[in-house]
C-alpha cells in the first residue's frame, strides 16, 4: 500500500502536468481578429484585478485565522497540533490558486470559442469544453496533490513508524492537522462563492434594468457600460466561485471518510491504515476514470452537445462503480466492525452505489424542476399570462415543491449507506459523489465559457450564425448548470453528514440528543442561520444592482455619443462598483458562517453545537435548492418565450406582457440562484469544518460520562423510591421513570 | 384543591354564558337600512354554507379516524384507552363550534359596526372589538369546559381513587386520553385553517386581478361579481380559521403541561397532582384576567385604538405574571424533581415570565418587520422604484431576515425555561402564553369585521366619513393582526416544543439522538414537509385564483348591464368556485401532515419519529415566519402608496409605476400570509399530537434499553481489546473507543 500512497502526489503532479498542456492547447487557438482580442482582454483585465482584490482583502482574515489556529493548539486541554496554522493556510492558498486557474483559462478559452464559432460547432463545443475540463483537472490536481503531500508528510513528522503507524490517537491528530487544508481551502470558498455571486448579479441585474428595459438596447451590446461588468461576472461567479466551492467539497469529503476511517476496526491491526486511505484511493481512481471520459464528450458537426455530455457523465458513472468494486475487494478486508456494527467489504460497495445514485438522481429531479418543456417551467409560463405576481407565485410553487424528493433521497441516502456500513458508509457515499467531480466541474464550467463567447460575439457584430452556434452551447450549459447545480448541493450535503459524523468523534460525545433543550435551542438557532445568511447577500445584490442602475443611468445621460457607438462606455466604473459591493457584501455572510459555530461550540459545548449543525445543514440544503430552483425555473420559462410559448390557444414571443412578467421572475431568480442558493453549499460545509477543527478543543473530557450514566442511573432510582414506593410496582411497563438516562439533562 | 377542579367546569360554563350575553349584545344593536341588511346577509349566507361544506366533508373523516383509535386502543402493546375515540369526536366538533361562533358573530358584528360608524368611531371600536371578544370567550370557555369536564369524568372513571389518585401510570393512560380531545381539536383547525385560507385568497386575488387591475372599479365594489367571496373569505379564514388554530393551541398547550407535571416528583406524594394540574389552573385564570381586562379597551370619541388595544395586551401581562405568582408560591411545594433536576416553584414563576416575556417580544418584533413606516417596509418601498422584481426581492429579504431575532428568543425561551424547571418549565412557558390567548384573539377578530364593516359601507354608498372610520380600525387591525401572527406562531413553536417533550415522555424513549443515522434521515424528511406543504397550499390558491378570474371576466362579458349596476351579479357562483377550491386543496396538505408521522412513527419507531417532529417544527416555525412576514411587509409597502410615498426626493401615490410594482408584491404575499404562513402553526402543532397519540402504541418496551446500555459497554470493550491491545494503553484521553455508548446505533 506504501507505493501507491507515494505514488499518489506523483498522480496529483501528472494531472496538473495534463492541465497545463490542455491549457497551452487552448491558448494556441485562434483568438479572433483586434476587436475580439480588445473585449476579451477587457473582460480578462476585470475579472483577474477583481480576483486579485478579493484574494487580497482575504489575506489578513487568513493570517489571523492561522494565528488563532496556532494559538489555539498551545490550549492546555488541546490535542490540535501546531503544524494546522500551515495546513490552513496552504488549503486557503490552493482554493485560492483553483479559483484563479478556472478563471484564467475560461477569459482564455470565451474568445476562442467564439472564433471557432465562426467556423463550427464542433470546434467551438470542443474549444469551450477543453476548457471546462482544464479547470476540471486542475481543481482535482491541485487537490489529490495537496491532500496527499499532507497525508505522507504528516505521517513521517508524527507517527513514530511513519506509514505503518496503527495508533488511532496519532492517525486522528494526522487527520485533524490536515482538516487546517479543508477548513483553508473551505474558507477562501465561501467568500469566493458569495462575492463573485455579488458581483455577477450586481452587474448582470443592474445591466439589464437600465439597458434591456430602460433604453431598449439587446444584452450584451457594448454601448452598455455594465456590458463588461456582466461578462466578468460569469468568470468570477460561476467558473471561479464554482472552482473554489468543489475544491473544498473534493477535499473535505475525503478528509470526513478518513476521520471515520480511523474508527472502523479490522480484524488484523496491521490492516488499520486500509479504511482510512480507501476513500483517497477511491476518490483519485474516479477522477482518473473522469479525466480519461472526457475524452468522448465530443460532437460530430451537427451532432446533439446535451447527448455527448449525458453519454459522458453514464459512462463514468458506471466505470467509477466497477472500479470502486474491485477496490473495494482488493483493499478492504472482509470484515470491518465500527461501534459494534460489523460489515463487509461488499457492504461498502453499497455504500458507494448509494452514493453514486443520490448524486445521478438528485442531478436529474433538479434538471426536471428547471428545464425548459417540463411541468414545472410550463406551469410558470400559464401564470405568466396573468401577470407578475401570478409568475412570481408559481416560481416559489415550483422552488418550494422541488425541494420534497431531493430531501426524501438524501433520507434515504443516509439511512441506506448507514446501514451498509454505518457513518463511514455515509462518508464513502458522500465520496463516490465526489468522484465524479472532475467531470461534473468540466460540464459546470464549460456554460459560462460558451455564454461568454455568445457575449463576445454580440459586442464585436459577428455574424447571427455565430451567436446561434453559441446559443446552442449556451443552452446546454444552462441544463447542464441546473444538473451541476444538484451534484454540489448533494455532495454538499452528504460531505456535511460526514464532516457531522467526523466531529461527534472528534468531539468525544457520544450523541447528540435533541431532548435535551439546549441541543434543541442549537437546533433553532442553526436553522434560522441559511435564512439570515440568504436575506444578507440577497440586500448586498440588491444595493449593489441599485448602484449599478445609477451609473449607468449617469453615463448614458453625461457620456455624449454613447448611444450612438461613437464614445466609449466607462466600462471600469462598473467593474468597481461591483467589486467593492462584492467584497462589501461578502463580509457579514462570512462572519455568519464562520462566528457562529465557535461562539455556539466554546459557549455551550460540543453537544449543542452539534444541534447548531444539524439545524444549518437541514435548513441550507433545504434552501440552497428552493431558491437554485426557482430561479433555475424562472430563468427557462423566460427563456422559453424566445421561441414562442403557448398559453390558452394564443402564442406569446418576446415582448408581450407574459413575456415581461417573466422577465421578473427570472430577475428575482437571479441572486437566489447565482448568489444566495450556492453559497448555501459552502456555508454548512464550511459550519461542519470549523466545528471539526475545534472538536479538540471543545472535545468532552474521556470517561468522564461513562461514570455520568452509572451515576444517574442509580441516582434516578433512588428518587423514585420516595416518590411512590407503592406505584412503583404497579407502573407496569409504560412508565419510564424507572428506565436509565445517558447524560444528565441539566447543563 | 378538589373543589377548584369541580368549579373549573362551571367557570367554563359562566364563561360561555357570558359570551351567550355579549353576542345578544351585538344582535340587539341596529343592522342598519335593507341594503346593508341584504349585503350583511349575502356575507352571512356564504359563510354559513361553506363551514357547513367544510364541516360536512370532515365527518367521513372524523369517523374513521375514530375507528382508527378506538381500534389502536386494542392493539396487544398498547395502553391507550378507547374512551379516545370519544374525546377525539368531541374534540373535533367543538373545535368546529368554536369556528363556527366566531364566523358567526363576525357575520353579526360586521353590518353594525358599520351602521354605529354613521354615528361615532368609538361606538364602531366598541362593536367590532366586542364581538372580537365574543370569539375570544368562546373559544377559551369552549376549551376550558370540555378539558375540566374530561379531566373530572377520566378521574372518576377510570382511577380507583378518583381526583386522590397517585398512580403515575394511570394518570398518564387519563392525560393520554384527552390528547383525544386536543388531536380532533387540531385535525378540524388543520382542515378549517387551510380551506380557509384558499377560500379568502382565491377570492381575494381573482376580485383584484380582475375587477381593480382589468375593470378598474374599486375594491369592494357591489358590480364585481367575487366581492361577496372575498368578503365570506374574511371572516372563514381570519376569523373561524384563527379560531379553530387557537383553540387548539390552548387545549394542547395546557395537556401538554399536565403530561410533563405527571412527570415531576413532588417531596410529598399526596402533593402529586399539583404539578399537574397547576397549567390548568394558571391558564383558567388568566383567561379570567384576560376578560376582565378586556372592558378597559375602549375609546372616547377621537381617542387613539391602537393604544387602548396596547394598554390592555400590557395590563393583562402584567397581571397574569403578578396572579401566577402568588398561584404558583400558593399551590405549588417548594421543592420539585423532574428527571433528576431539582427546582422550586419560584423557578416555575421564572418559566411563567420566560413565556410571557417571548409571546410580547415575538409578536413586536413581527410588528416592527411588517409596521408601516418602520425600516423593513420603508426599504420595500425603496425598491418599488425600480420595478416589479426589485420589490419582490425586498420583500423576500425582509421575510427572511425577519425569522433571526424570533428564531434566537425561541432558542433563548427553551433555554432559559429549561433552565428553570426542566422541560416542564418549557411547557409552563408556553402554558403562560395562552393565558393571554383570550385578549389576542379578541384583537386578532375585531381586524377582520372592521375590514367587512368597510367593505359593506363601500357596497351600499354610505358617506365618505363611514369608510374613514371604518378604515381607521382597519389599519389598526392590520397592525393587531401582525402581532397576533407573531403571537400565534411563537405560541405554536413553544406548545409543539411542550408536546414534543410530553412525546418522548410518553413513547418511552430517553433520548433522540441525531447522531443515529435514522434519526437523522428523519429529521431531514420533516424538514421538508413544511415547504412541500406551503407548496400545495400555494398552488391550491394560485389554480383557484386562476378559476375566479374567468368566472368574474365571463360574468362581466354575459351579463349586461352588470357594469351599469341595473344587473346583479351572480355572487353564489363565485362563492361556489371558492368552496369548490377549499374543499379540494385542503386534502392533500391535510394527509401530508397526518399521513407522515403516522408512517414513520410505524415504520421506523418513536426515536425516528422524533427526529422527523424536530425538522416539522424548526422548518415550520422558519417557513410561518417568512411567508408571513413577507407577505405583511409587502401588504403594508403597498397601503404606504395611498397616503404617499417619497422615493428619491420624489413623491409617488396609488396609480404610479411604483405603486404597482406593490401591488405585484402583495399579490404575491396574499397566499403566503394568509393561507399558507399561519397553515405552519397548525401543521408542527398537529404532528406533535399525533405523534403523542400514537406514542403508547409505538412506545419502546420498558426496561430494554437498560439492558441494551449495559450490554453495549461491554461488547465495545470486547470489541477493543482483539483490535489493538497494545494500542488501548497508548490512546491517552481523545479516544472514544473506550467509551461507553447507549443505544446500539444500528435499528
Amino acid at each position: 500500500m506504501d507505493t501507491i500512497i507515494y505514488l499518489l502526489p506523483l498522480i496529483g503532479f501528472i494531472i496538473l502536468l495534463f492541465t497545463s498542456n490542455r491549457s497551452s492547447w487552448i491558448r494556441r487557438q485562434d483568438a479572433g481578429d483586434a476587436k475580439m482580442i480588445e473585449i476579451s482582454h477587457y473582460i480578462s483585465q476585470g475579472a483577474t484585478s477583481f480576483l486579485k482584490s478579493v484574494y487580497k482583502s482575504l489575506i489578513p482574515f487568513a493570517l489571523v485565522a492561522a494565528t488563532l489556529l496556532l494559538g489555539m493548539s498551545f490550549l492546555p486541554n488541546s490535542h490540535t497540533h501546531p503544524l494546522i496554522a500551515l495546513t490552513f493556510l496552504l488549503g486557503a492558498f490552493t482554493s485560492a490558486f483553483s479559483g484563479w486557474i478556472g478563471m484564467k483559462v475560461a477569459t482564455q478559452a470565451n474568445v476562442r470559442t467564439t472564433q471557432a464559432a465562426r467556423r463550427s460547432l464542433a470546434q467551438a463545443f470542443k474549444i469551450s469544453f477543453t476548457g471546462g475540463t482544464v479547470m476540471g483537472m486542475g481543481v482535482t490536481g491541485l487537490a489529490i496533490l495537496g491532500i496527499s503531500c499532507l497525508v505522507c508528510i504528516l505521517f513521517y513528522l508524527l507517527a513514530p513508524q511513519g506509514l505503518h503507524t496503527t495508533d488511532s490517537h496519532i492517525i486522528l491528530i494526522i487527520l485533524e492537522t490536515i482538516t487546517g487544508f479543508a477548513l483553508g481551502a473551505e474558507s477562501v470558498a465561501l467568500f469566493a462563492r458569495v462575492a463573485g455571486g455579488i458581483y455577477t448579479k450586481a452587474a448582470d441585474v443592474g445591466a439589464d434594468l437600465v439597458g434591456k428595459i430602460e433604453a431598449g438596447i439587446p444584452e450584451d451590446d457594448p454601448r452598455n457600460p455594465a456590458t463588461i461588468a456582466d461578462n466578468v461576472g460569469d468568470n468570477v461567479g460561476d467558473v471561479a466561485g464554482m472552482g473554489a466551492d468543489l475544491f473544498g467539497s473534493y477535499v473535505a469529503t475525503i478528509l470526513a471518510a478518513m476521520v471515520l476511517g480511523n474508527e472502523v476496526n479490522t480484524p488484523n491491526v496491521s490492516n488499520k491504515l486500509l479504511p482510512i486511505f480507501f476513500p483517497l484511493f477511491m476518490v483519485v481512481l474516479g477522477t482518473l476514470i473522469s479525466i480519461l471520459t472526457s475524452f468522448i464528450v465530443k460532437i460530430e458537426e451537427g451532432g446533439n452537445v446535451q447527448k455527448a455530455i449525458n453519454r459522458g457523465i453514464w459512462v463514468s458513472t458506471i466505470l467509477i462503480a466497477v472500479v470502486a468494486y474491485f477496490l473495494a475487494m482488493a483493499l478492504l478486508p472482509s470484515s470491518l466492525t465500527m461501534r459494534s456494527q460489523t460489515f463487509t467489504n461488499l457492504d461498502v460497495f453499497y455504500a458507494i452505489l448509494v452514493g453514486l445514485l443520490v448524486g445521478v438522481l438528485v442531478g436529474n429531479i433538479t434538471q426536471y424542476f428547471t428545464a425548459m418543456g417540463k411541468g414545472p417551467v410550463r406551469f410558470i409560463i400559464q401564470q405568466s399570462s396573468t401577470g407578475h405576481a401570478t409568475n412570481i407565485i408559481a416560481g416559489l410553487y415550483v422552488g418550494m415543491s422541488s425541494v420534497a424528493l431531493p430531501m426524501l433521497l438524501f433520507a434515504a441516502g443516509i439511512y441506506a449507506s448507514f446501514y451498509f456500513a454505518g457513518f463511514y458508509g455515509v462518508a464513502i457515499a458522500a465520496a463516490s459523489m465526489m468522484a465524479t467531480t472532475m467531470l461534473q466541474l468540466s460540464i459546470d464550467a464549460f456554460g459560462p465559457i460558451a455564454d461568454n463567447a455568445g457575449g463576445i460575439a454580440e459586442m464585436t457584430g459577428l455574424p447571427e450564425e455565430v451567436r446561434q452556434r453559441t446559443d446552442v452551447l449556451d443552452t446546454v450549459g444552462n441544463t447542464t448548470a441546473a444538473t451541476g447545480k444538484g451534484f454540489a448541493i448533494a455532495s454538499a450535503a452528504l460531505t456535511s453528514l460526514a464532516l457531522f459524523a467526523a466531529y461527534v468523534k472528534t468531539a468525544n460525545i457520544s450523541s447528540i440528543d435533541i431532548y435535551k433543550a439546549p441541543v434543541l435551542a442549537g437546533l433553532f438557532v442553526g436553522g434560522m442561520i441559511p435564512f439570515l445568511f440568504s436575506a444578507w447577500v440577497i440586500k448586498a445584490v440588491g444595493k449593489a444592482a441599485m448602484a449599478m442602475v445609477h451609473e449607468v443611468r449617469r453615463q448614458f445621460r453625461e457620456i455624449s455619443g454613447i448611444m450612438e457607438g461613437k464614445a466609449k462606455p466607462e466600462y471600469e466604473k462598473c467593474v468597481q462598483i461591483s467589486t467593492r459591493a462584492a467584497l462589501k457584501g461578502m463580509l457579514l455572510p462570512g462572519i455568519l458562517t464562520i462566528g457562529s459555530p465557535l461562539l455556539i461550540g466554546f459557549l455551550y459545548g460540543p453537544e449543542v453545537l452539534g444541534g447548531l449543525l444539524a439545524g444549518i445543514t437541514v435548513s441550507g440544503v433545504l434552501m440552497a435548492m428552493f431558491q437554485s430552483n426557482a430561479g433555475g425555473a424562472w430563468d427557462n420559462a423566460k427563456k422559453s418565450f424566445e421561441k414562442g410559448v403557448e398559453i390558452d390557444g394564443k402564442t406569446y414571443y418576446k415582448g408581450s406582457e407574459p413575456h415581461k412578467a417573466s422577465v421578473t421572475g427570472d430577475t428575482v431568480g437571479d441572486p437566489l440562484k447565482d448568489t444566495s442558493g450556492p453559497s448555501m453549499n459552502i456555508l454548512i460545509k464550511l459550519a461542519s469544518i470549523i466545528a471539526l477543527v475545534i472538536a479538540p478543543v471543545i472535545a468532552l473530557p474521556n470517561q468522564a460520562s461513562q461514570e455520568v450514566i452509572i451515576e444517574t442511573t442509580i441516582q434516578d432510582q433512588l428518587v423514585i423510591v420516595p416518590e411512590s414506593s407503592a406505584a412503583v410496582q404497579e407502573q407496569g411497563s409504560s412508565s419510564p421513570a424507572t428506565q436509565p438516562r445517558e447524560i444528565d439533562k441539566v447543563d
